[in-house]
């Protein structure tokens, strides 16, 4: 499955999606481009383009192309399509793992994130920005139990896989979010899934709210949907799960979910979910990390902690066993 | 140089440069991160990182290759790395070209711009993000003379290279940019170079500011500086040019630059700086599209017009001919 080079025929992107917005009313500013030019009159009253997604593909040429279908890989929470390309350790990630095992592969930047662009805020997005903290990323991915500032607390757990001196770096990947964009970053995906699929989704936490009601909207159009950690769920007692049935769904966990109250509440919708589709006769596979003998992976990094080339083995595997790749 | 595929090693991004910024003193906010989780209180002090920037690379397998060097592209004002990939209109632009022709290459996403990120401001980076209007894009990269919203006018140019009717398409590539960023901003191409270099680089629009200056002070790291209508010089009463003598410059212009006063303006210290490059012995090439006969190319589109392959060729043929590609 590896080798020393893939063929590719074509790497390239596009944005799908969005709308025109129109502001007026607003002030002109003066302002100085440079610290040497002359002043001059902006006026940010006009037409922009607003809520489109960005979508970065590279296509394989046709002898090292193994799957029927391409791979649809959507990010989390306050990041971008970056989780799945080089490690902040400098390692091959599952962009490169994915492509050598012979599937086209689309990354997206959702709606606000990255190369997809943001907007003005409140006049078009109605809420602030969120950023990240390194303490708030070092907890809740649970790299460890505890980080603080000063004075300076950087615990890890024991046996973890990822890289603890590489945290600045991947902190450095972080992007800003907003939580009042889940509407157009939805219908920005369906206009992803319209124009790409039929394809396999593989998304990572709270990407997953996207593709689980993408796939309830087009499930003929999506053959396999990967949850890596997903920490968004469809709530079966308020939305018709049928059309998922015919979807088979992964759920891959890490270490440390059960030590840590917060993901064990993350967790519980995704489990009454998974319960829902096996009541209904459709496939909902999962893979515990730790009760399959592999510790340390902690929420965000799979694709990034040491043993990511095992952990997409075994997706790539599961995907091989469904004939959604030779 | 062209063919059906391109053998590929590694296809890869890396984020360089940069610092830790620590906030003090902000409220706390209590948010649901996704329809189904908690709330979380979130709270912004604390530590992030600021001011990298992203660079994305494709590196050949060793048979495709034939350039001693990488190239270094380096996006314009207000947009990112999207720049170089697929047009507007969807077809293959100067990403492919120059991989086709045996380069490698590394796309910087500038600071502040795509999947480099931003921060906070004003507690961080110290001024309001600017957003480009159509209108400005419009009037300011020579599409047409004319773009008003009500009513209704898009007069563009007639022989335009550019698809007008994906303009619309090329907007949703546009990013917010700031005026406040340049010093960290060339902190982050200076920590690129050392990094990724001797290199090519090939420079867009208000890129070209921090490309003229970086080659100044690694003069020995760049082999040659392609300005693809570059819009900000070096001042020779200001700054010392003679680093650049060894450095080939080439200047591509397009088409409407002598009508629009504005870009007659901006030109001016570019030409200058030609001149003073010149009388040092040094190399400063230019390309003056119309004057070659090759008409309707605008600023932001030649890598996105209707002929990008035409002008990619010329400036591949002038890398040929210092050496620089086989």
């Amino acid at each position: 499955m590896a080798g020393d080079h893939i063929g590719v025929s074509e790497i390239g992107s596009m944005h799908v999606g969005g709308r025109t917005a129109t502001l007026t009313g607003l002030p002109t500013k003066d302002i100085k481009f440079t610290p040497t030019s002359p002043v001059t009159r902006v006026d940010p009253n006009g037409e922009y383009e607003v809520e489109q997604m960005y979508l970065q593909y590279v296509k394989l040429y046709e002898p090292f192309r193994r799957a029927p279908y391409p791979l649809l890989m959507m990010h989390g929470g306050g990041l971008a399509g970056v989780t799945w390309e080089t490690k902040p350790d400098g390692g091959s990630s599952w962009q490169m793992f994915f492509l050598k095992a012979g599937h086209d592969v689309y990354f997206a930047d959702a709606m606000e994130r990255g190369r997809a662009s943001w907007a003005r805020y409140p006049e078009i997005f109605t809420s602030e920005p969120i950023f990240r903290t390194k303490k708030e990323a070092w907890e809740l991915f649970r790299i460890g139990p505890k980080y603080d500032v000063s004075p300076p607390v950087r615990d890890a757990y024991p046996g973890g896989q990822f890289p603890v001196d590489k945290f600045d770096q991947f902190m450095k990947q972080g992007v800003p979010r907003w939580v009042t964009n889940d509407a157009p970053t939805l219908a920005a995906y369906e206009a992803a899934v319209q124009k790409i699929c039929p394809c396999v989704i593989v998304v990572h936490s709270q990407g997953s709210t996207f593709a689980y009601n993408v796939a309830r909207k087009f499930p003929d159009k999506i053959k396999a949907i990967v949850g890596v950690e997903p920490s968004g769920a469809l709530d079966p007692d308020k939305v018709d799960m049928a059309p998922l049935k015919v979807i088979p769904l992964l759920f891959v966990w890490g270490d440390k979910i059960r030590e840590t109250p917060r993901w064990v509440q993350i967790q519980a919708p995704l489990k009454k979910m998974i319960s829902v589709q096996l009541k209904q006769g459709g496939v909902a596979d999962e893979f515990d990390l730790p009760q399959m003998g592999i510790n340390g992976n902690s929420h965000m990094m799979m694709m990034m902690d040491r043993n990511s080339d095992q952990i997409a083995k075994l997706i790539n595997d599961w995907l091989q066993k469904r004939g959604l790749v030779k």
